[in-house]
């Protein structure tokens, strides 16, 4: 997320508590998880192991619960608790802003688009030219739509990253990370109908230009979705994943999340991806394989009878 | 799609830029993708290989991309892209109209039916006696509906076919089948909450008297579900498929298109169907296959450390 | 479901027809299917194998088509169809009431609690503090909610449960039973948009506190999640299943009705739960198995070409 003015870091170091470390002077102007940093944002830590490569990344200050070492020009805020200072500091700057009306006075709707009977349209949502938003939709705050989209009916978008720290000693156990990303979408998408596509945690999650989807889809917090891909009913796509251009997947495939599906690759109904899967190939199965492997092992598996009839049987 | 009045085949080729051939008398009197035509219909052609079976189809006006000779008494209309002149007549004679209001006047609601707040129903929708819609439900224009007919919040019926025309030598690759079919549900049918039923191309999605649907089942476009069925949550039907009478899915179900599954047949929970099922067996897995042999595999696979044992091992 | 004021037997004799036999002056006192009954309450059975475990149950009033011999203290009400004459007193004492307003005037909504616009609750449920109601949320009648509870939107929370007896002899098969049951959202739960969360048949729906639900979840009528528990999108468990707490649901996860899943257990995304898993352990595949053993049994899977090589090959 972008600040829409450049903050203080003594100012944050003041709000969240922290003790500050390195370079006094900075001056904060993004917050965002540490998959999305670049250079002037406030990013946060709290495992050891991950202590040095967020020290190291494009991020220009630090929550963390340990004291170390600055780099020049950076800068570190000591907490005890970098998640809760963190989550403090986005509820700070991307407040919840309650709704008073089904469309947003702040949203902006271009010439030609057309939003049907009972839309509910969030602050400062962007929505472009020629477009079409059938009944029941859900566009929450922040929301940009390009030209020439579609959206059918019940369909969500923007609703929260689906994302929590594990606080095992705590009674209720999955303390929440409220995201401040957005949704955006390119144009001359097709959105189907009742499809749930989530914010980011703190970046975009991007639905390419020309991505048709069917009904009921499902398309996780920060996930990349590239130009024109094809996406049959029921999929599911975990976080953070990227499909690149022109992937087709087939009903109900589910790729889990942090994966990268190769442009052109084509995902037969109902696979299951547990790992990044090479462009330009066809796959299927759970866990999903080329599919002429799969197709040889379904094969194979049919033979073990006869296998056994040779070797187990007395002669 | 049925004309509400016969079209002069002069205008349909001057309005789509079309040369015509053959009889220049005829009438049409609907408009049909190639799988839905009857006489009177136009329809179109695009692909050399299905050239002679969209001229020998009951169609009587085929638009066609290549000067061919006519059978008697039918008509050709010339064009250099016909799934564009197609497109065009579906937008001409089923333009989309904008909604004011949740509930169309021009909708039909018979006696006793009782409509929760938040419905929105379209233009030319027809809903017989005795139902109950409840809450965010959506249903498209021209949709019809039986009696006693139970529809759960958040359901969608009428939703366009996810169906579109590849063009490879395009920025904006998939090209929209506009489409003009209906959804139609039968008596005594139940729709659980957050389904989504979409229209067919040019013909009905047809659910059938006494189906009961679960919660969040995706039925494509032109699907024929047959009487007395029960489909499970989650199941997904893709389009252009037939599900014959009293047919059982389970949950989360896939159905591939262009299928069709006999009468009786009971389809076990994430079970994955990519070819047509015969009626009154049970079947799983993915492909599925009849369920006492897919157990019988599943027994077969277990057996194969014994057969390494056996084999493999030095003696 | 409890009865707001006790009911003589002999009234609900008279109601239903019923010829009554034992104690005449019982009061009843609530209305259950067999799974749920406490004493004072009326079931129902109609088949001769649960005619014992029926009339030996908590219920104080057993619904029956057999003229037995009754236990002391109960009473039996002898009827040709139990399941219609239960029906015919739950539709009695929890008749459809419509609504007037999106918003029903007896809903209950703690303080501190966000109600977006578009969102439907209806009569007698309540909602408790601090919670966060996103847009086209449907809560139906009698469902109850906690404190810093979030809904996201397009979720439907007690629709009817999916539950319909066969009549084979009819032409409209499937006769449906009017459930009577209530969800119950324990504090702190947080629910995906577009979830599906059905009412009980004659009890509750209940998830613990502290679980969160990613988007397009569907839970079955009667089931009951535990405390802690975290579910990813698309996950599907059927009627009356028992997830006890701190379980954990990856994507698409089907789990079955009538089963219970041990607390702690961790199930991998896909996977088909068809029985009852231990609690502390990780499962995937379809059946579920232990994620160690079915790791291998793909490994063994492999290995058939070769075993086929050594075998089946001449020498």
């Amino acid at each position: 997320m972008r600040l829409n003015t450049p903050v203080p870091i003594q100012w944050v170091a003041g709000f969240i508590g922290a003790e500050l470390t390195g370079n006094a002077a900075l001056q904060a102007t993004g917050i965002n998880e540490i998959h999305k940093v670049i250079a002037g944002d406030i990013t946060f830590v709290d495992f050891e192991k991950y202590y040095n490569a967020s020290i190291q990344s494009a991020a220009s200050i630090i929550i963390i619960n340990k004291r170390l070492d600055c780099p020049d020009g950076k800068a570190l805020l000591v907490v005890e608790d970098p998640f809760s200072a963190y989550v403090k500091l986005v509820k700070h700057f991307r407040p919840f802003e309650p709704a008073s009306a089904m469309i947003a006075d702040s949203a902006v709707i271009g010439k030609g688009t057309h939003i049907q009977p009972g839309v509910f349209i969030g602050h400062h949502a962007e929505i472009g030219e020629n477009c079409l938003i059938h009944p029941h939709v859900t566009i929450y705050d922040h929301t940009v739509i390009g030209n020439n989209v579609i959206i059918h009916a019940g369909a969500v978008l923007g609703a929260d990253a689906f994302y929590f720290k594990k606080r095992a000693d705590r009674e209720v156990m999955y303390d929440k990370l409220e995201s401040c990303g957005r949704v955006v979408i390119g144009n001359d998408v097709e959105i189907g109908a009742n499809c749930t596509i989530d914010k980011g945690v703190s970046g975009d999650t991007i639905v390419g230009e020309g991505t048709k989807l069917d009904n009921m889809i499902h398309i996780g917090h920060g996930a990349v979705i590239g130009k024109n891909c094809l996406f049959a009913a029921q999929v599911g796509i975990g976080g953070k994943t990227i499909i690149e251009d022109n992937v087709i997947l087939w009903g109900q495939v589910g790729i889990s999340k942090d994966l990268t599906i190769g442009a052109n690759a084509i995902v037969l109904a109902q696979t299951g991806v547990p790992s990044s899967l090479k462009g330009g190939k066809t796959y299927f199965g759970y866990p999903a394989e080329e599919a002429g492997n799969k197709r040889r092992e379904l094969v194979w598996i049919k033979r073990i009878p006869e296998i056994w009839e040779k070797v187990m049987k007395p002669a």
